[in-house]
């Protein structure tokens, strides 16, 4: 950390800071410039401090160096983590996708999508059970019936499963079925469902709340990591901004900084980033072109008639048309689709 | 509902738009443009069928004519909520203060706190025991021991308090304590918890979510309505924008324009809002010029010592000339400030 | 400035940063940090150097610690600006009002707002001559001939006017006739335009680009300033959130905080900044509360048949009231209304 | 144009609409509906049309029907426009590769950097003279001086040129020099400067603004359009958003959406979009693999000294690289990259 003073700061300002400073058990070292006095910290710094010392006199701001985030930063962990879902490696060689309805109907409907997913080339099935509505008067989800609906297909076609948690006392209930919990946009910041999650060592995709930095995702990530729990996918899905005509925008320039500064897989959610299925597909590419580790995307055997978000889910042909448009990018990246010859074994 | 169709639908497509309407129980209505059929659907519309029709072939677009919340609707009811908490009335003629330390340190440090801010004019405690922090390795709160002290001072003081509750399972400790249960801007669209607060029957402070639309704000207050709970407070605490210089921009729009379009009393958050104590001042009194029926304050003994967000906190004295202030703004408004001869009564 | 080495950065990379600094001519300056060593750079330092730097193996980070603008920023200038225009002084004890129309369409037209506006209480009269506008199909204004009208009105009433100047090639036209240039949000950062507009020595408003930061906003005062032309008026007229409530989302806050930074005066455009009428007298209220050195309004004889921004424009009554409003605002922030028994004489 | 009257709107109010726009010379076609009467507007609707509806009483809202831009729909001109430029064919089936330094610096500078991304694949060279900056104390080009050097490079390398013009009095120079003239995103919102550039029927290239929607990038290609030019080359290079991670945040789902609203060609610039020269090429296959036309790439001899812009510009190898990792993308969204052969010929 880095205290810079004012150009008009006095002594008895300076002596203050550094007063403060010690008080917390680190120590203070000044650095005379032409404009500015600049008091560097030495030792770990509470972020509490920070707070402090912004409010003395003849503080101009003070910089924080070291990144927030620890756990998920690549300089703790240097080599990529890639999470193991019943055979299926995600943020390893093989490009993963999870396909599958955004909110679970019926049982045929879901099987119907599995074997059309599956056979498309999908790995992981996805389905919503308890489904977060702007609207209280929208369509919720199907609850536990859903759940025991998803497992059941899941296990039928050897894919494994991930479903949407929304509050930590369901996170047991939604364990008990799911392979992968997921944490929905707007509960990124949901710190007491993040510990929750955390606790159940079971892999988790975090998805990047709609306001939420870059940072502030990986802080996130901390908080679940700060559990034992090492499992954690990433999950761009767009953020707010002003253009109104997506629904979000996908922010593809996360995809690479989150693989600089982090060891996590890291995917793409075109479907809700965009809120339009025709622009899933070239997103799809894009992400997977930017270098990201997997996509997650909705697939309906009827868009029209869905309960849920029906206009960004691809129908079965067009789902297919995508994955064949995948592979060539994926190999221009020097990886691979994942097949299930590797994932139907284990 | 209205569906556009586009320059070159052809006949059939507009049959399959009416038929589809008429499918949900609804009449279609046509009427031909220059250049667009445009289709009137008549009667309760679903969301599903808006997303049903936006993907049917020849379709242009589907606007949406009725809005989409109800009960928080000045047209459902057109007077002002005024809400009542031990005396305290929100929304009605009097600008209510609330305020107090972001979050509780000791017994010393609120009751001190306590009794400044009463003798200044504010009439509502505020306090955190339990705290989201982006980062999990910052101080989150003193839990139910905070609590106890909130509710131990708010009575010693004739004080109503309002404190923060975080999760589902978390509101029928917190609503032990507090007179008035707050949501967070990061749970504004944590549906569960909302769901639960509701249930409650207490007063709830819903805060505006970083990166929500008015229309989410009032969608998210229809979930605590929708639970047969009338006493919500919005509070509009700064959206996230592209300029750095503040933690948040305060929209001070977002004041009259929710003044016109519900009955909901609503308060302001300069503290979060600007993240700056030099900014509480001026942005109180814009927050009061613009309509805001009170004002939500972080104030601290010692803002440079504070355990969490000092720097947007007031000291005494700050707190003190701003109340001085407050008071020509209220009554330039021909409004009042409330006093306590009122308030300790009941 | 502050080059902030990775904590694994290497003794040679230290080397070839410092080395790189004194090339510049500039001293290097090294402190060890538990994790990182930092490099404060002593002496007037470059963009290019920051950008050279940050490119160099071993740097995580280049901290700017001096503001990059001098003129505009009142460590430089400490007292005041005040612009005077023809006996008005903006920035000084009263607040002004500008009032008019956004479009000049008739000599008619303009006559009966400037009566109408003087008369409750306007100094300066505002008409727009040529309009920027989104469509090219749209009415772009009356060009000279509404200059003409302007200025023939502004003098029969005793008021200085204002007018938007859109191109450099415009600039001596506009200034024949204008008493204050008017640089509009789409024009912040045409930087051949505010060298221009600094040439001339005139009084010159810069209203604040949609996306343009406080700093961005000040760094381009500072090319007018540059041109030794000091009478410069800042201008908030709303930045560009996802809120699409509003027309842009009017940035209170940026009001305190430019009075803090900067001794330039500043002043707000409710007008343009919500695009709607109703919210044009809270927001002004706001803006004075706030410390707006003044407003921009828009009034228009018959809102309803305006060629230009009709549903932003207050009809003579809603202004009347606005200003019999504004007067109480005025006094609790310990200022006055401009009076014209001042105004007229010079 | 469609006009919805509020739930308690009143017959003469209706009545008021309707003689409204019948004063337009329009048509009115009324529809009741359950809760509210609509209002069809027959003909051929004005802006001012609209602005005049929203205020009358008993209106709710109005709503635009038809898209505001014309001659840049793909409804008007359903094939795509290829822009040709010497041989250069922007649009067609070919992706197109325009690099080179940021500013042009040196005769020596710029051959050698043309000499490398020419042998690289590039068939288009870019370069500075007018460099708009944030700061009136960065370095401002060479101006004419640069223009010289770059057309004469341009020409001995057998690669038509592109740079940026700043004012519509710069218009003729840059003209005389550049085969295609560039609208940075600062003023992509300067109509007057986007009027002479349309005169000059050379071809232009239009960037996105850092604020502006899709329909309003359109708008201003509109303008061009409107001036019988048709060779307008639309460029996305990122909008302002709240992440300050990136520069801005690149929007790879204009380029699809652009795709299908309009017939102009886009393509996309990954270094002014992220700022950071190690996004640059994954940002660069993203856009290709969303549909991109082609990519406006920064490249220096060596960035680390380069005098505007270093950070994100790539060296030569890193372009070397990034062309033979595009080429597999190109082919597998089913297209090629140029090639010289071609190009040279003409």
């Amino acid at each position: 950390m880095i205290v810079v003073m004012k150009a008009s700061s006095k002594p008895d300002e300076i002596g203050r800071v550094t007063k403060r400073i010690e008080d917390f058990g680190l120590k203070a070292h000044i650095s005379e410039g032409v404009d500015h006095t600049v008091i560097g910290v030495l030792g770990k710094v509470f972020t509490e401090l920070r707070d402090a010392l912004e409010l003395l006199p003849g503080v101009e701001q003070v910089l924080l160096v070291s990144k927030p985030y620890k756990l998920a930063s690549r300089e703790f962990h240097p080599r990529d983590t890639v999470v193991n879902v019943k055979g299926v490696a995600i943020g390893g060689k093989e490009i993963i996708v999870m396909a599958g309805p955004c909110a679970i109907e019926s049982e045929e409907q879901l099987l119907a999508t599995a074997q059309a997913v599956r056979a498309a080339g999908a790995t992981v099935l996805r389905g919503g059970a308890f489904k977060p509505r702007t609207s209280p008067y929208d369509f919720r989800g199907l609850g536990e019936t859903g759940l025991k609906i998803l497992a059941a297909v899941g296990k039928e076609n050897k894919m494994p499963v991930i479903t949407e948690v929304m509050a930590p006392d369901q996170v047991d209930l939604v364990a008990k079925y799911a392979d992968i919990l997921q944490i929905g946009a707007r509960n990124m910041q949901n710190f007491i469902l993040l510990d929750e999650v955390g606790k159940t060592r079971k892999p988790v995709l975090l998805k990047r709340g709609l306001s939420s930095t870059i940072q502030e995702w990986l802080l996130a990530a901390e908080y679940i990591l700060a559990q034992d729990n090492e499992r954690v996918i990433l999950c761009e899905r767009g953020i707010r901004t002003f253009e109104t005509h997506t629904r979000n925008t996908m922010d593809v320039s996360s995809i690479p900084i989150v693989e600089k500064a982090s060891h996590l897989p890291v995917i793409a959610d075109p479907s809700h980033a965009t809120g339009k299925w025709y622009l899933v597909p070239p997103l799809s590419l894009a992400a997977v072109a930017a270098g990201a580790d997997g996509l997650l995307i909705e697939v309906h055997p009827n868009p029209d008639k869905a309960l849920a978000d029906g206009p960004q889910s691809l129908n079965f042909d067009s789902f297919r048309l995508l994955m064949s448009q995948l592979l060539p990018i994926a190999q221009a990246r020097n990886r691979q689709l994942a097949t299930h010859a590797t994932k139907s074994k284990p």
